[in-house]
């Protein structure tokens, strides 16, 4: 898998690249983080992910010592070292290094980490046959603890709930909130589609906005479809027409089973196909072609 | 402040201590950790540290490629070329580096960190005024998320509760519950004091079960002191004759006012009094003194 890694300027293989082991984000996760890809070799919505980097760095009292414009040109310019088509870029800043101790004072200088990294296309039988979901047995972190609308270094809830879905061959866990509702995937936003209309939990079931599911919020509406943000219930999504998981990466993927129960028909439904040949006009028009 | 970092071995100063960026551990919070310290060169009930290192590594699934015969070894020899008697330890073990993704299966070969570091004496106003705590706005992590008798890289709730005394000055914060019941301090355990009888948090509560907590419970129980885990809220621990916490690096400190409210006569008690000379008296016969 080819790859090059940006740390703090200077862009190096990934074998080379290394953080100090004092970086608050090795010991803690005290870091954020967004993922986008380029479509021809130019970063998708980036202003959207860069917004969302900056307020979840608020949300944890992050004082960041980059630019937006800073940032922008260090993606550029490992992009550029990479010249590929289709990358996958992740960029991470981390409170930095410092003396051990769980103050975030102890250290006010970000190390800030690019990773781009060749992104092959996407499977066709996930748009074609749909993918299995598994419920996971963890729950999605609630508000009280920490913001799940943060996209921070925190991530082993998600792990676990993912390692779940893998062993059993499937492709991703949703998660509950404590009180039984669905909020999301491990890394995507759950969808699903009663009759004609399309519903996708609120964000304050807790889960993370996603960039996709705020832009096909849009694009579906745009279209005069009915998009609306409910909670809904394991019970509820098992039994709808339709299910469907959306992320930057993966786009608009059909869910056809979750965990035993096949969803409607258990292929793509027809209000999937629209909208997922809506969002790649989107894409189509906003790269310019 | 001086310091020894070992990565998987080899021993070297901490600005040349560095682990991969595409380490779990940095990635996700995809690690397990402890810390203990050395009494006279010593490392302090290092048996129950693997003990608890192992159990949290089997809660998060982590295959564990050291022996503990390795990691004894390996904190031996980082503690040797350090040369120091107090020595603050910190073992970190991650699921390594691998491709980028959740799965845990895209790694199976850990990265082990051995952190010493010079413990200074601690503040001996610590022990003598006693320090202020605060009930932290953040909850402790619901066991239905990631079980909170967990010690791993996921500590950013943490981050943000203690951020939150440190704003105001005080020592730490305390947190509660999703219920709102008492659980832990954000790196030790909490106790109070009514009349004879010694309570701290039961493990049901959602807590790291401390070594010193163990320890502690044992000690005083063995010298006829009434000692129970249950439940409490910050009201009536805010209402209790005495108040402390536990931590290995600071064995018994008194908490003599929470938020704005004294506890007791706002000084060491003397349950803590003679709790604190119990715990010393162990320590010394435990170093064989």
């Amino acid at each position: 898998m080819k790859m090059l890694i940006n740390i703090n300027g200077t862009v190096c293989n990934p074998e080379d690249a290394k953080i100090p082991v004092l970086d608050r984000g090795f010991l803690y996760g005290d870091s954020v983080y967004e993922v986008t890809l380029t479509y021809n070799g130019i970063p998708f919505l980036m202003e959207e992910h860069l917004d969302r980097l900056w307020d979840s760095a608020l949300k944890i009292d992050m004082h960041l010592k980059y630019s937006r414009e800073d940032i922008k040109n260090e993606v550029a310019k490992t992009l550029k070292a990479f010249n590929q088509e289709r990358v996958y870029i992740r960029i991470i800043i981390t409170r930095g290094e410092g003396e051990i101790g769980l103050d975030p004072n102890l250290s006010e200088d970000n190390n800030l980490v690019v990773i781009v990294k060749e992104l092959p296309k996407n499977p066709t039988w996930w748009y074609e046959k749909g993918v299995h979901m598994i419920i996971a047995d963890v729950r999605r972190l609630p508000k009280k603890v920490l913001d799940p609308n943060l996209k921070s270094g925190n991530y082993l809830s998600n792990v676990m709930a993912h390692h779940q879905a893998k062993k059993i061959g499937a492709f991703d866990a949703i998660l509950l909130n404590m009180k039984g509702y669905v909020t999301e995937g491990t890394t995507n936003n759950i969808w699903m589609v009663r009759k004609d209309t399309v519903i996708t939990p609120p964000l304050e079931a807790g889960l993370l906005e996603g960039i996709t599911r705020r832009t096909l919020l849009k694009i579906g509406k745009a279209h005069g479809i009915k998009m609306i943000e409910d909670n809904f219930t394991p019970d509820e999504l098992k039994s709808a027409d339709e299910a469907f998981l959306t992320s930057s990466t993966r786009e608009l993927v059909p869910i056809t089973k979750i965990d035993e129960e096949v969803i409607g028909h258990g292929a793509p439904g027809p209000m999937y196909l629209k909208l997922h040949q809506f969002y790649r006009e989107f894409v189509q028009k906003s790269i310019g072609n």
